[in-house]
Formats: C-alpha cells, structure tokens, sequence
C-alpha cells in the first residue's frame, strides 16, 4: 500500500488479507501511524499488521518480487498491459510457485503515479459502475484477494500451477539493474542524450516489464550491454 | 441489512453497492442511525442511502423478490443448498430479466438467525481462510457485488475494451530484420562468435517474440543498433 492516509483503510486491509489467507503486507511511506486504530479496524488480523513491512519507495517495496500488478481506476492513459482480477488470477497459472507476487494499491485519493506503474508489469483494474468508480482501498484489497483465494483453492487452479514449468523469473531489481546499465551504455553509443532523454528510457522500462523477463536472459542482456561498454570504451 | 449496529457499515455497504451499479438498499431493524457517519463512509453513494428503504422483518423485507440468498459463513449446520458467490451468479443466469433477487447480509457479530435463514432459497458463503473467517460486512457486499457486475458486464469488459487501445503491432517480417541486424552487431561486439553461436540467437529471437513488439518499440530498438554499429565501427 503506497502512502495510505487512513489507518483504518490499512486496518481493514490487513483484515481483507488475512480473511484469504495472506499475510505479508508492505507499507510504501505511509502517512499514518500503524496504532489503535489500524488494530480495531483489523478485527484480530494483527499477525498482518505485527509483521508489515515499510520501505521509503515503491521500487525498493517490490524489488524482491518477480510479478507486480498495479491497481488502477484510471486506466485510459496506460499503454501497459491491462488485466481485471480474474485476467490477473489467469496469469499466474503460468508461473512457477516459486514466483514472489506483488499487488500494489495506491493512495486514497490519487492512486499510484505514473512512475510507480512503470515498476508494474500489470495495470489491475477492477471493472467498475462508470457513473460511480469510487472503490475503497480495503474494497480494492477485498476484492483481489478475494480473487486469489478463490483461484488457489480452485482444485484445477491449483494442479496448473504445479504443472507448469518455466524458466525461473528475474527480479524486479535485477530487472532494474539492467535498465541502469542499459541506460549508461546508451550514452556512450550516443543513442540517448542525457541532456534531452525525452521518453527513451521509460519506453525501454515499460518494453523490459512487459517481457516478463528471466534470469537467463538478464544475464544474456547484461553481457550483450558489457559487451558494447567494452568496445566502446 | 439486517440489524446493522455500525453506520459506517451501512455507508461503505452503500458505497461498494453503487460502485458495481447497485442501487437498491433495505435496513431490515436497524440498531444504528442513518445519518453523517454512513453519508461519510459511503463516500458521495448517496442516492443509495437516500432510497433506502426500511422493515420491520427481513419476511416482510424479502417478500417483493422471486430469488432470495442469504449470506452465511457458519454453514454446516445448514441442511439448505449452499452456494459461493461466483455459483450464485450462474443461478442467476438461468433466470429471466425480471427476476427481483435479494441478498440478505446478516448481524456484524452474528450474522443470520436460522428463522431468517429459512426465508432464503439459498446460502451464500464467501470462501474464505479457515483459521481466520471474519468478512466485515460491508467487506462481503463488496465482493458479492463485484461478482454480480462481474457476470452482467462479461461480455463488454471495460478492460477488456481498454486494452485494445494499443500501439500499431510491428510486422513479423520487421522484427526478423530487427534480429538480423541485432546478430551482426553482436558478432561486431564480440558477444556473439559466429563459429560457436551456441543458443544465443534462438533464445533472443524467442525473447521477441513473445510479447508483441509495437512499430515504435523495433524503431527504437534498431535506432540503438545502429548507433552500436556506428561506434563499433
């Protein structure tokens, strides 16, 4: 949850979570205190809260996940891939149980910013009234776990994903990493001017997200960037 | 509703109602006042709580509508048919369009009595975690309401249509030239040894290939060869 204001809102998360079997929640610079409030609105889910963790930047919050879906309302703008829960829940039928998910929700009144859905793979939109799409953020974390647990606990959903057996995924940091050195190397060939970046480099991150990349191929890609730094000194 | 103690639960009821097209909202005895707590929590879903209407008894409540669920989460002890969610809404798709459905949501701390449970066709029970079941109620309208607007909206998914908003697809044929052009420059880089080309090359073009490239993302792509090349020599 990235800067909730509400403690109740996070309360009612930890609630919503735990009701469906989760329990690692991650707070992005809240700006509430986690206190009695919170606890109340939690209902007794207080191993949620206990356990939270805080970061200082959505990037730091998922750089140890493979998969991050975004949730957002405003959906017109994006040009990243598009999922309701459901689309999303099917995605993750592919992936090995090993991969780390994050599902981040933004602030109360604004959402996520645009250069936080850059660290997503998935914008999650939940459909909505078009006349009235106000969802809470506890609603919004109701709802997606909801989801989740209904898949998991799909006896179909999950022999799929015991069955499937992919290449493991790269780390979002990893992923991170290599889109810095991108970047450097970029200014040496000259293709990218430091001085007028224009789009170049978050076309590149959101290209990058969208593969779903694995460790396999990060490293390849890391070579192929080293390869270039050497030659061009 | 039936004997809601808490207007902030009736609010956010309100609030998650009008967010998936529900309008119509039914307080059968209740223990709370309908007054600025609910209106705050129902966050401008006022036209639900303005229409409100109110009973003496959840009979007298139920007794214009031809389908009513009741939801539950103690369920073993009932001998009537027990759906979830999502199996509720495939009843409804039998029914015609004039079918008048009720879901009944009980107590905050107790939920539904047996006597009212009888006055429902059906119980509706949220799956959830076993050693941790506490829906707050407005938590458990939300997610039936989700999954209503979920099946009415299935065919004309608002993300569904978003998605389809993207970028030109590149040509296959302009992605081979894109691969192409990135083996020369890694034979020029020395990544890439032509006598012993190993995998590299399938796993690249593989890489490509499974996301669809855009027009502008191969434009970039072979922009940064290119400026590669030039630097190479």
């Amino acid at each position: 949850m990235v800067e909730t204001t509400h403690p109740g809102n996070v309360g009612a998360a930890a609630r919503a979570m735990k009701n469906m079997g989760l329990e690692n929640l991650s707070l992005v610079n809240p700006q509430c205190k986690i206190g009695e409030t919170a606890f109340a609105r939690s209902s007794g889910a207080h191993s949620v809260l206990d356990n939270h963790q805080q970061f200082e930047t959505l990037k730091q919050a998922v750089a140890e996940s493979h998969l991050v879906f975004g949730a957002s309302a405003r959906i017109r703008s994006l040009t990243m891939p598009i999922v309701t829960p459901k689309q999303a829940m099917h995605e993750l039928f592919d992936k090995s149980e090993e991969t780390r998910v994050a599902i981040v929700f933004g602030r109360e009144h604004s959402g996520l910013t645009n250069e936080e859905m850059d660290s997503c793979h998935y914008a999650l939109n939940i459909p909505t009234n078009e006349q009235f799409s106000s969802l809470n953020v506890a609603s919004a974390v109701q709802v997606v776990a909801y989801e989740l647990f209904q898949q998991v606990n799909d006896e179909n959903g999950i022999a799929k994903i015991a069955n499937k057996q992919t290449e493991p995924m790269a780390l979002t940091g990893d992923v991170d990493k290599l889109i810095e050195h991108l970047e450097k190397t970029l200014i040496k060939t000259e293709f990218l001017d430091p001085l007028n970046p224009k789009l170049l480099m978050k076309r590149l991150t959101q290209l990058s997200m969208r593969q779903h990349l694995s460790v396999i191929e990060v490293n390849i890609l890391r070579g192929i960037l080293t390869s270039v730094d050497k030659k061009v000194g």
